[in-house]
């Protein structure tokens, strides 16, 4: 790519980016559930504006800074993927209610179903909860077992409207074969899928079942009983999710790697290897490696230039790359990565034809 | 520590900084040495005024879009310790020289030095210039056996001024114990002084000999020869510096940890761990734990809980926090965590007295 920005920086393909849109919000609306896209992956409110065009109900977040800032910039439907439990992020989230009522939050446990209604009886508002159930991360969540009762709980309380379930299997996204992420994926979401039916028996409102990730979108899509998904992944892509099986048994390709990474050789005083301008500090370490696409033969290699700076080496008879190339890269996890920078440079062809504010980037609160 | 303020978070002590950058300024003064601190550590410009007050005679800095913002600030004495090698950056380099005449930059091979001259003489500007030797990292730098031919090119450049040598070896701030690190250290930084001997007795100038970070500034500093020490982590310190051991066999203590992370538990449903809000995004993963000290007995896991979340476990014995629970830790590389916040909150005691912007975050071009 013969771009004229400087480098380290994050090029992001506009048509690419529009398609994998696209293509998963089509994908769903076949199956009949609707998608509210998480912005965890690309802290781009430019990017969620373009998913709520294309049809998304709402965004998901992984923290009220995150939600906050969507609030702000006029988005709606959204959905805060994790527990909010102490007081002043119980305040932050009740002032944000108050701009955003369709605002959803999860919960995993009783006593923040009161704590949550206190607050908005003082308040004098309602809020609206899903039963965060555990898949079996135990990061998050309640027993499939515990989750009627933390349901029935949310719904009598005054304060609190009871919306539904969301489960997040995050361990199962990356299964490289596609029949035993198949197999996982099923099982943890039919799971939730009954405690919805159970639910909604014995008089319980759950109209949200919410979950899956790029990794299982099209196994969970076709489970009766979920409602809707929360993919962040396929906007951009990576080079970890280029490494597990699809669901025709090819390496998975149902999106495009929508965001690249150029970084400049600034060294090469060596044989073995290149010095590039990019180090820990902006390309966020993983146990997968980037992938070099602008130079086949060459491989970025994390060993110990620390965190301004990367190695390049060549595989036998590829020759290195001089002083001042560029080279471009699919890094191994958006996310992490992403959150690293201050802006994408939007591209079409060879043109940058747009900057884009990553303006949900170090919302960690 | 019991702080009103939001998590994750990072906590600075203005006493505990303050003592760092006196006794590493008291100590280079009291060897001879003169200190210009690395910006990278820290990234902000507040705690580069400060150490600027406390007598460094300028900043170092790893990348030209830091040492923009240092000019910015209306720093002056700032060193660029990265080679600027494409025409962009070379552009961006000039146009700072304009406002920041004392700039000075390491040059690693024979094809950058002509470049550089050549921009400067269209500039009509000088740049001064330090070759960067290599004392076998092997990611920016020449030969020992090169620099005094490097240093030759650049003083006969027209447009370029030469003002010595450069010489970090990051490979060898962490050895564990001192005796091997004092040993490896003092061949690689006796070279070098003897590089510098060499360039004197042959009529080249070389008032400035730099290098050393903060696992070796009392071993270097005593070697005859180096004029000058860069050190960073110093300032705030972390937990992969208080692995290793100092001067005296005990573990590395000469600076205090001034800063730590506040991380929240959100979600307590085990009997095994509990989940706080910081994950990837908010501690930078690294071979080294951090280190919770405001409850011992427990233990950071970064295992599996991803971008937003952690784990935390306890010893056998020792009781797992409660939802809502604030912890207090000392990150393991200070450097790409403090890269991934916005703000210091500084403190004296229990009490917030500041917010000190982290400005040169993530300023990695
Ligand atoms: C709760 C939640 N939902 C959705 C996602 C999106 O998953 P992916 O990026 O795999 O599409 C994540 C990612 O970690 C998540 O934590
Ligand atoms: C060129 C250079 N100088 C100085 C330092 C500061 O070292 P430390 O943080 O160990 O004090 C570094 C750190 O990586 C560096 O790369």
């Amino acid at each position: 790519m013969k771009l004229s920005i400087d480098t380290p920086a994050l090029v992001l393909d506009r048509q690419k980016l529009r398609d994998n849109i696209q293509t998963m919000q089509a994908y769903a609306e076949q199956m009949g559930v609707a998608v509210r896209p998480h912005i965890k992956t690309h802290k781009c409110t430019h990017i969620a504006r373009l998913q709520r065009e294309h049809g998304a109900i709402g965004i998901s977040a992984a923290k009220v800074s995150e939600a906050e800032a969507l609030v702000k910039a006029g988005m709606d439907g959204i959905l805060i993927t994790s527990p909010v439990v102490t007081e002043h992020k119980i305040a932050r989230l009740l002032s944000l209610l108050q701009r955003a009522p369709d605002l959803l939050v999860v919960v995993d446990c009783v006593a923040n179903a009161c704590q949550l209604n206190d607050a908005c009886r003082q308040a004098n508002l309602t809020l609206t909860c899903l039963v965060d159930i555990d898949p079996g991360v135990h990061r998050t969540g309640v027993s499939y077992a515990e989750a009627q009762g933390l349901a029935r709980t949310i719904h009598n309380h005054t304060h609190l409207n009871l919306a539904g379930l969301q489960c997040y299997a995050g361990n199962l996204q990356h299964i490289a074969t596609f029949e035993a992420r198949q197999e996982a994926s099923t099982k943890a979401m039919t799971q939730t899928a009954s405690v919805r039916r159970q639910l909604l028996e014995s008089g319980l409102p759950c109209p949200i079942l919410t979950g899956t990730g790029t990794g299982t979108f099209d196994i969970d899509s076709a489970i009766d009983g979920i409602t809707e998904i929360q993919p962040g992944s396929y906007t951009v892509m990576d080079q970890e999710y280029a490494n597990i099986e699809g669901c025709d048994q090819q390496p998975f390709n149902r999106f495009h790697h929508a965001m690249t990474q150029l970084v400049t050789v600034i060294s090469a005083n060596h044989d073995t290897h290149v010095t590039v301008d990019a180090g820990l500090k902006a390309l966020y370490i993983d146990p997968t490696q980037p992938r070099i696409i602008s130079h086949p033969g060459l491989s970025y290699d994390w060993g110990g230039f620390g965190d301004e700076h990367g190695k390049v080496t060549a595989t036998p008879g590829v020759p290195l790359p001089g002083v001042g190339e560029v080279l471009e890269l699919i890094v191994p996890h958006c996310d992490p990565t992403i959150n690293l920078f201050d802006r994408f440079y939007v591209v079409e062809g060879n043109q940058v034809v747009d900057i884009w504010p990553i303006d949900l980037r170090g919302c960690s609160q």
